[in-house]
């Protein structure tokens, strides 16, 4: 059972990335990103206002500049070659002079540094100077969107760790969809089956399963009622009623790793209407299944979904495109958009989820985790999808 | 029972921003950061590969700029005279070319403009161009650090949803303390404690309790054991065993306010290095207690508390400074640390946490979250301190 990325994997990506590299004709990299970080090193941290960053020397060795609090953890934990630490941010020499030294010592000057951010930035109040204004080089390179793209298509191992994430967000959801009852709190029921399925969860994986993120869980976040027409609503801690309609959100984080399983739900009862709108937006989804293939663009998916809505003249109750890219993040690039004409390739894995918003009514919107094959799809997910089973 | 924030104090607060604009001689601002979006508009949302963003234009009106699927959610809940939203990212045509319409239309060309950030950032996938090049203006003016500085002093309402999230915290903590024994997995404990805080926390406040993160939880984030000094060490669904150091952390989030409850305990029984090390934490934070009072610098604090580890001779066992100031997010500046000069300020809400790592031992921190007052400080966060109340 799989479980981690290995750390051979981690090598394989650092050596494309160092191939990158030379195709931009860069001697080395300052990479600030916590999400390329993790995905270069597998170095999994709290991210805060003390910077963090990975470089990448000249000579290709790796380096992770941490907080002395995270020097032993990322001795331990992380894939590279060299762990730097400052004492603390801000304390009495900035963090960034402890930089400018590391990268002095270790030849950056004078060469050519590819960088996905010129400086560290963080909310927590974090403040300093960026890279160039205390370190001389011969040229900077922006590297922007490069390892996102090294990050597009899914190795073997990472589908895997998807898998088992769809599997504990399936177990969660089914127990949500079982305790969901009208006169019950969303929070009340969503503690209850995220709470049943980790305990599952973790009793079946063990000790070996470290999640980066939330455990098993299944939430509505506040999509209930007549507040499901916001396609991305917050938690609402909203009473169930007969009638109304719910939109779902259920998985697990594995090894960092996620995927996406939404239903649209009914409690007790559904009116014409309901079933109206949720066989339009079924129906949508599978236009978009059909759609999927190697070698066709994330556009030309968006372009028949539109296509189908306008036949059924429900445009104006759409408000987003059909999906994206997961994995590390919940949303990544490439997206099922209008604008976005990536070419699909196999080893992709995609949300699939057109939806439908009727104000006073509600949301309708599932959504499937999908791996592009080399013939079209592979479902991840695997709740059933039809009305009848949705109804709670 | 406060549960919210008044409209009347978004009111208040984008007053004091126009204020700080004028100060800075801006004639208007664009506001990227979610956190500020948030503080200034009551705004709540999923901050993803959507661009979104506060705007003031010069006749200080305030504008919210965001995809279609926010557009009626914002309306409903944002304290704001105007909405402004896009279909879609990437979409045919880019969100920043609705944004360049709605700033030339507002009139913020020709103009001094204040800004965060001169372009949005998501590490989801988003890319495009910075405001400074599609819009002519007079100039801009970073304004980098105002609006946290805004938030450093927190009112007595934001004192009382900080209040009300100790409160639960604390119950959480006193059932992860009951719950924690020898050959039970930390996610077993953790995922007990906190559903059934979380159970009592919705029964008691009621549908108008909106969280906009955790509901009342308790955790160990793996530190646990020997892994316990990784003082900022990550779940590594750990078995306990009798002997171990634990350190926990308890909150819950209330209208997106945080406090900070963490304890160090210990399972049946304490060796004397484990108690040892326990007091000379102890006796740090009560150092650190003594040492805040409004007019006093931050770095005193830190100074003291340093002074204290040094004459015991455990300044090696130390990895980070003794705290920082909370509210909306859970670190923020200022920081208790040799290099931050801030001078403390009565309504400031801090968190007092300074820590000994012992490696193979655990990791010894308390962290109380503490009301700065006129003569000195209110302890917020009530759970007991001392080593007997807190063996397992």
């Amino acid at each position: 059972m799989l479980l981690t990325i290995p750390k051979s994997e981690f090598k394989e990506r650092q050596q494309k990335f160092f191939n990158k590299l030379s195709e931009e004709n860069c001697d080395g990299a300052i990479i600030f990103a916590v999400t390329d970080i993790f995905y270069l090193t597998g170095f999994h941290f709290h991210s805060t206002e003390r910077p963090m960053g990975v470089l990448v020397d000249p000579d290709h060795k790796v380096h992770l500049f941490v907080p002395a609090l995270e020097h032993t953890h990322a001795e331990e934990y992380a894939v590279i070659d060299h762990v730097h630490s400052y004492p603390e941010y801000p304390g009495i020499k900035h963090p960034m002079e402890y930089l400018k030294e590391v990268l002095q010592k270790f030849g950056f000057e004078g060469k050519t540094i590819g960088y996905d951010s010129l400086g560290y930035g963080s909310p927590m109040g974090y403040s300093g100077p960026s890279v160039d204004q205390f370190l001389e080089v011969k040229e900077f390179v922006s590297l922007k969107g490069i390892i996102e793209k090294l990050r597009f298509v899914k190795s073997a191992n990472e589908i895997e760790l998807i898998k088992e994430s769809c599997r504990w967000g399936n177990l969660a959801h089914r127990l949500l969809q079982k305790y969901t009852k009208a006169g019950l709190s969303e929070i009340e029921i969503t503690s209850k089956a995220s709470t049943e399925a980790t305990m599952a969860m973790i009793e079946t994986l063990g000790p070996n399963y470290k999640p980066h993120g939330r455990t098993a869980y299944a939430i509505f976040r506040g999509q209930i009622g007549p507040e499901s027409a916001f396609p991305h609503a917050v938690t609402q801690n909203v009473i169930m009623s007969k009638g109304d309609t719910l939109v779902t959100g259920a998985a697990a984080d594995v090894f960092g790793y996620h995927s996406e399983l939404e239903r649209t739900m009914f409690v007790e009862e559904v009116s014409k209407d309901q079933e109206k709108y949720f066989n339009q937006m079924y129906e949508a989804q599978d236009v978009a299944f059909s759609a999927i293939k190697p070698g066709a663009t994330y556009s030309s998916v968006e372009e028949k979904v539109q296509q189908y809505f306008k036949e059924e003249g429900i445009t104006h109750l759409t408000q987003h495109h059909t999906g994206h890219n997961i994995g590390l993040l919940g949303h990544e690039a490439p997206f099922f958009d209008l604008g976005d004409h990536t070419v699909m390739e196999p080893g992709m894995v995609v949300t699939v989820e057109p939806g439908i918003y009727v104000k006073g009514l509600g949301g309708f919107r599932h959504s499937d985790t999908v791996l592009i094959t080399e013939n079209g799809i592979e479902m991840l997910t695997y709740y059933p999808r039809d009305l009848n089973s949705l109804i709670c």
